[in-house]
């Protein structure tokens, strides 16, 4: 299981004070780059230079509970399955003061070529760090 | 049928050159946003006065084609149930350049007091807005 | 004078419950933008295709009084000095409601080959489009 | 000197492919929340409880290298005035892998009542966080 944690920002809030809930899943998107990082040269390397890329293909989520500023946001990721372009990343989101369930996430990612935006196989190094975070369920 | 239309922005587009995912639902709750104009005083009014919000509770995405800077998004909106206090939008989003199906999102979202928080009956010219973009699924 | 006038987003404001300082000058980008829609193939099409952009290298802001969630912005935009690889844009922001003075801005923007970062000559059809709002300060 | 780090997220970068300079606006904030944080129960209580702020009123930038993903900033702040009810931060923000020169930045702050948005003296331990990072111009 890989964990990230961040602080909600002062402008991630929206007129309703909580926080705006497409930005939840940017956050969600930043513990999956972070996760990535241990590919070869890390994971900017791969979209910037290797120019791969693995897009969103599929999003589904539960919000049960608000984030607001001042909260820090955890994120408990694993990988649910691992095809041969494309990959399933579950998380759960909590809320560090008090541990309330913020979210459960489920992300479906396609490994692209982000020149050509085809559909391409998963590299080699992605694969072994999606390895090492993959929880077959029971 | 509710239509909103907006043009991708400059800095909507993340490190792959398309938009970033979350950035497409952000496009999604504008498009609610702007249906929702019709209520009593308008949706500002709804949220910032009377204390009552629409925040979404679940999410649910499939993403067919990306967008890119200089790209217009459309989305169809329709409401495909009303319930005491909560509603599910449904929503189509297309590329106009070409009419390229981009996402089918759906959303449901759940009226709330955003004082406290909880669940609270959807006002009645929210209830109204919502009943004038009714399609029942067939 | 170029006009551009824009809603107040749910989401663009922070946890001070008005416009995110930052997001302001997103709008002046927004702004300028517009602006520069009428250059040959559109802006976009100049950044993605031609390889030709307008990076801010110097921001100049006075802001006066704050946009709230429900407030639309106004921007009138006027050019004021046009150089071989540079130029300044002078834009004077206030409420609709109101009329109440909301930022003055100064950008000054660098033409530059987005592939090598490096200064280019302003295209002739950039050029044209700015020469359009010059205003010779009196 | 305080001292905050961040790296470039894969959705602060725009249609140039470097990071959209308001963005660069939002990490300067963040650097000067960060500062904050050792008032009495933190920015945030100071923020959403005692109800207030320290909205920008004044900036002045000048860019002179582009940040783009995969670069971590590095921005070093000091204040340079503390006024009844006000306060200048001066920030130079560097690329930490070569230590490249990407902006200067000049802030000015107005402490003000949130509820009401007038302007009201600095409090105390804001005060006290301030001249901590005192620097008077030589």
């Amino acid at each position: 299981m890989f964990v990230h944690e961040r602080p909600v920002r002062f402008e991630d809030v929206d007129a309703a004070q909580i926080v705006f809930f497409p930005r939840v899943l940017a956050y969600c998107h930043e513990a999956m780059a972070e996760l990535m990082a241990g590919v070869d040269g890390g994971y900017a390397k791969l979209v910037v230079e290797r120019r791969v890329g693995l897009p969103t293909v599929h999003v589904d989520v539960d919000f049960t509970a608000p984030l607001r500023f001042g909260d820090v946001a955890r994120m408990e990721v694993t990988v649910s399955r691992i095809g041969r372009s494309s990959c399933t990343f579950e998380m759960s989101l909590t809320r560090v003061r008090d541990g309330a369930a913020v979210a459960r996430v489920k992300l479906i990612c396609a490994s692209t070529d982000l020149s050509t935006l085809r559909s391409v196989v998963l590299p080699a190094d992605v694969r072994r760090v999606l390895e090492a975070q993959l929880v077959t369920p029971a």
